[in-house]
């Protein structure tokens, strides 16, 4: 039997809690099992303040499979929290960062097959002076200590429909064309390719590289960049065998036609990409972290505190990236 | 009767003769007449080259839409060219630039209900010594030069699905940032919503306003333009009783359900908003110039040199920028 996916707790006063819980209560057979990182007593309340009839289950790790067919599995995570919906605190921030932390830990040791992340809110941690610039950055670091090996975490936003990764991701508009470089392009775009095949199982992905102009520079018209730091990247790409093209015209290249022809996007910044993505598969999509030494998956929306603790929140995000992290697990299985 | 439309030549070289042909041969009972401004016996030439059998009536504007059952009318432009497909020439400049101001001139003299234009290559019009940017700013100034006062072009993507206005275009990304202000974002959301209620018929336009940012800035934590410029503008615009709302994050205002809340977006860039309209729209969506004294639209694509002659371009985007000119003339017609 697989491995159980390992869930963390996110920002407890976030809609985290919740959705653990409406995902388990909604399980079919055949769904993934996972097990939440948590206080269970705090998961409890949690549940009995959502009106939710969701039996816990203190398991450990080991356990949770067997388990989840009659109960939602809680890991307890040994920190304590108060985690009042809509109410982020600096308190919280210990647990939602043990969680991660034992979540990375546990898949390290063959405990967990992949790992799971609810939304985590960056104020409360930095007020708590967790050091690290977000979420994807303290997993790369805890891939770094655990496997001993650097890690170049990518962000890539997944659907049914359109997969795009990003050469640069939560940065000023500003500062994109600069941030934008050849090395970066091609350290991104290989990983792409490699995650490609080794997790996707594809064989030879085709990538599609979007150009950082608007009409890709218009052959340097609009901008020098796509000529000069885009363009011999995608041709440093492809002399290493990987099927790259571009730089394409952003905006010609998301259509239902144009998608056909590519397994990925490659887009030069946030909103190039994730336009697209949202637009065509909102509350569908799935956040994979790729270039790390094991799966990660997260939902692709926020901890949404203004709806917090009204039993409201979506669950169909955390749904796909549970479902996608197993299957990242599995094709990657040693 | 209304007057018809004036559809300019666009480069001759180009697809711009095969899709007036075409949507000639495809006219319903119904459809807007348009006339040509070209000249006849080349545009007889094209036909016969294409194998189309299109009969043309070379006529006056007030006499082509008595001929458009039977006959393409072409008004003749007095300006000769090549037009050899797929190979575009300085020495077809001239009619191309001739074409434009004439039906620009027509439409101010009564002569015609709007302007439609075909593509144009902005290389063989420079190396003739044409002067002004762009089509868009040609018109700009033929508007300033026709009817004594400034004008100021704001181009706006439209489809059945999405509108989008845009507060800058064909510009470097890596200048974005610094040419997105306060006044620009202010002028263009106020041109967005006059012509939205002027030539649209929408009494209490709603315009959606993108942050330039990720996330909208996410509070100043990723840059401080949507804090400092786009927020102020939006203020601004708000204080003038527009329907402004925003900066909104740029990846979550595209999806259907975030759509039905406004009329038009207004995108800081152009892969912002075209990245969304053409993945939504792809060979639907018409390029309508607001802020002019006259009614501009233009199907959204470019000359297509490269298979200019073959007689396979796609007419469809035509075909919408003249439903959508007739639209647009009819509800502001004197």
């Amino acid at each position: 039997m697989a491995p159980p996916l390992a869930l963390t707790l996110g920002d407890p006063a976030g809609i985290g809690p919740e959705i653990a819980l409406k995902r388990w209560l909604a399980r079919k057979d055949g769904d993934p099992a996972f097990f939440l990182l948590a206080d269970p007593d705090a998961t409890s309340r949690a549940a009995r303040a959502l009106g939710f009839d969701a039996p816990l289950a203190r398991v450990a790790p080991e356990e949770a499979a067997g388990a989840f067919a009659r109960a939602l599995p809680v890991v307890p995570l040994g920190v304590a929290y108060e985690g009042a919906p809509g109410r982020p605190s600096r308190a919280d921030a210990a647990a939602t960062v043990e969680s991660i932390r034992r979540a990375v830990a546990l898949v390290r040791e063959g405990r967990a097959g992949a790992i799971v992340t609810n939304p985590i809110a960056k104020k409360p941690l930095y007020e708590a002076g967790f050091p690290h610039p977000g979420h994807t950055e303290y997993l790369g670091a805890l891939a770094t200590e655990l496997w001993g090996a650097p890690a170049r975490p990518v962000m890539m936003l997944w659907s049914e429909t359109l997969a795009v990764a990003l050469a640069t991701v939560h940065i000023p508009l500003a500062e994109v064309a600069r941030s934008v470089t050849r090395e970066g392009v091609v350290a991104v775009g290989r990983i792409v390719a490699r995650d490609l095949v080794a997790r996707f199982g594809i064989a030879r992905p085709r990538i599609a590289v979007a150009g950082l102009n608007p009409h890709a520079g218009e052959g340097g018209t609009i901008g020098r960049e796509d000529l000069e730091t885009v363009a011999p990247a995608v041709a440093d790409l492809r002399a290493e065998g990987i099927d790259a093209r571009g730089p394409l015209p952003a905006d010609t290249m998301f259509h239902a036609k144009a998608r056909a022809g590519y397994d990925a996007a490659l887009a030069m910044y946030h909103d190039q990409g994730l336009v697209a993505l949202k637009t065509l598969a909102f509350d569908q999509g799935v956040n994979v972290t790729l270039g790390l030494p094991f799966v990660r998956t997260s939902p692709d929306h926020g901890t949404a505190f203004d709806i917090a603790g009204r039993g409201i929140a979506d669950d169909s995000s955390l749904a796909a990236a549970l479902r996608l992290a197993a299957r990242l697990a599995r094709a990657t299985a040693p």
